[in-house]
């Protein structure tokens, strides 16, 4: 058979270009294609550069607690597109866990990754938005850009410790101006607005290290700094879907550089062109970490079994952990869910031996296959 | 397809004749027949009766703690046979936890089946041994069937607590003289010695209860016994194979009944007429609960693969636990290992979702083979 391989990151485990790799190694009666995928999280560089084949640019940038780390990026010079995701410049997964709260964590590196592309000639920019440790609004992205913040007393205030009550008013003459001539893309699955109950504070907050009462003060500051924008720029993004993603960088999209947002795979299956690619196979095979009731709210092995159903094309799909009763979902075009643990065992076990386990569970698979041949 | 299920015991989750019903029941793509399968253990009289199309038979009898309850056994008229396994008359199941250990443990209650069995008429006796909690050397059941052990006072042996030292002489006057015009045939997997470093004492005592020091009185008791029984039968059955079984039952089925030993399977297979069964299927369906490269050595999955092997159809492995690396057994026609568990969890909660488990994985399995269909 003719398969593509699109499985999303097990977490903690394995990226999607290393699980699509054990795939193509141990499927070896089939021809496998690879599709790496991301949601906008971390992976998403990578996904936009292996599916434009693009290049990484390294560059020195401030990372979410203020250090000089080495970024990375990615560029396809054809289209002259850079691809940024805040995982990298702002990340969770990049946070000093010993003194883990959004105070202490700065969008800045994002900004600083703009300037690097603009540097670079880039007239498309794709931002993916997920799994930033920052609740800033984004303005040390766009502090990196060239706007000021000022304080009650004018002044402007530091990349960190970041305090969003302190924003009173803003100056943008200092804006790169070239942001104005690229095309802005942003990557993301959350479609949150910035504030209120669903929005950036209350709902992503509390995981980024928020107590239930810096809430109150962090929602009231947020609302406050969103009315100095909307005072100075004369739009209003808000209630934006997605202003809420990475903690308010979405509002800034929208209202410093009028981004158009799209769900992280939808964009992706657009400019990989996976449509086309999914004309040419027989089988597709998606996956992630965790398959359950919420995989079937949008996250990637449904989206790429919804596409893979516009061609006709069963869709299989591989889990560390799926809920009990999901062994198949004829209405998502998914014929078989499957499991890869092959005893009782810790999640730990589990992650630490997810590329064997995957790859034990694909011979199986493989050799069902083999039975009615 | 026409598949034939034949899987083992899943122990403490579900039995053979369980296991086969959850095949049976999610295979509806298939046509399934079912063989409930047994290695002399628990289940024993199960898939004998299940095979040969026989009754269960309800009788009081002693338990292994000296406690009168009712016990089962089979009888499969049309043939004159009785099954009787003492997992059930004897078992380490039935024990009393709280007092657990083999002096407390007597093998009187299989005499006494044996008894019941001859008051039906039975001229073929089917014992399985395996499961055991008793090391008395066979003594408890010989005392039901009428021979008397007697200590250094000349005095008649008690049935509980149990002293093999104390056996100086024996009388055979009083032995059910019916016992000798059966066929005795002993369903057992167990070939190890009656003594030694390999025999009942050495390789079963210790998980029955016996303490490191106990292990070298009981073995020189043993021994003594055994010189006790050849001295009077004028037999000398310490050495065949499988007179270890069930804690020295089997030396003693040597001993007084001439008894023939066959693996459990086999002779199951055999009565069962399984090969004539395997004849008219596409595919085997087998599995136990812990699939390893212990169950090479010849557990029931193997034992039926092979004799799928003789008929050239591929066979199939379900496991609740199964070894890394073995997927699939080429060399020993195992087409596909698959585990039931379908998320990282404890031993325990594999257990108590056996069945639930099972049914998915098979779902699952029938799923892909729609693929190719």
């Amino acid at each position: 058979m003719r398969i593509l391989t699109a499985i999303d990151s097990f977490k903690g485990s394995m990226t999607s270009k290393e699980a699509n790799k054990v795939v193509k190694e141990t499927l070896t009666d089939h021809d496998v294609v690879s599709f790496t995928v991301a949601d906008g999280g971390e992976g998403t560089v990578q996904a936009f550069v292996e599916a434009e084949g693009g290049d990484y640019i390294k560059r020195p940038i401030t990372n979410v607690n203020g250090k000089t780390v080495l970024g990375t990026w990615g560029f396809v010079k054809e289209s002259q597109t850079a691809v940024i995701e805040v995982a990298e410049a702002a990340g969770i997964i990049q946070a000093d866990k010993t003194t883990f709260h959004p105070r202490h964590h700065t969008s800045f590196g994002v900004g600083e990754q703009i300037s690097q592309a603009l540097d670079y000639g880039a007239k498309t920019i794709i931002l993916g938005l997920g799994g930033s440790a920052t609740v800033d609004g984004g303005i040390g992205m766009m502090m990196a850009l060239g706007v000021e913040f000022l304080d009650e007393a004018n002044q402007a205030l530091p990349i960190l410790p970041v305090d969003l009550s302190q924003v009173k008013k803003m100056q943008t003459e200092g804006l790169d101006s070239r942001v104005k001539d690229v095309n802005w893309l942003i990557a993301s699955d959350v479609t949150n607005p910035l504030l209120g109950r669903n929005g950036a504070t209350h709902v992503f907050g509390p995981q980024k290290g928020f107590s239930q009462e810096e809430l109150i003060e962090q929602e009231r500051a947020m609302r406050q700094f969103s009315q100095v924008v909307k005072d100075t720029l004369h739009v209003s993004c808000a209630d934006m879907p997605g202003a809420g993603a990475a903690g308010g960088i979405g509002f800034s999209c929208y209202s410093f550089f009028g981004a158009t947002f799209q769900s992280g795979l939808s964009l992706l299956s657009e400019r990989g062109k996976l449509k086309e690619k999914l004309r040419a196979v027989d089988l597709v095979i998606t996956g992630e970490g965790k398959f359950d009731s919420q995989s079937l709210a949008g996250k990637v092995p449904i989206g790429i079994s919804r596409l893979a159903k516009e061609q006709g094309i069963p869709t299989v799909v591989f889990a560390g952990k799926i809920e009990q009763g999901l062994t198949s979902l004829k209405e998502e075009n998914i014929l078989v869910t499957l499991p890869i643990v092959n005893e009782p065992m810790t999640l730990e076990t589990a992650i630490v031996n997810g590329p064997s386990l995957l790859k034990e569970a694909l011979e199986r698979f493989q050799q069902i296959l083999r039975l009615t041949i």
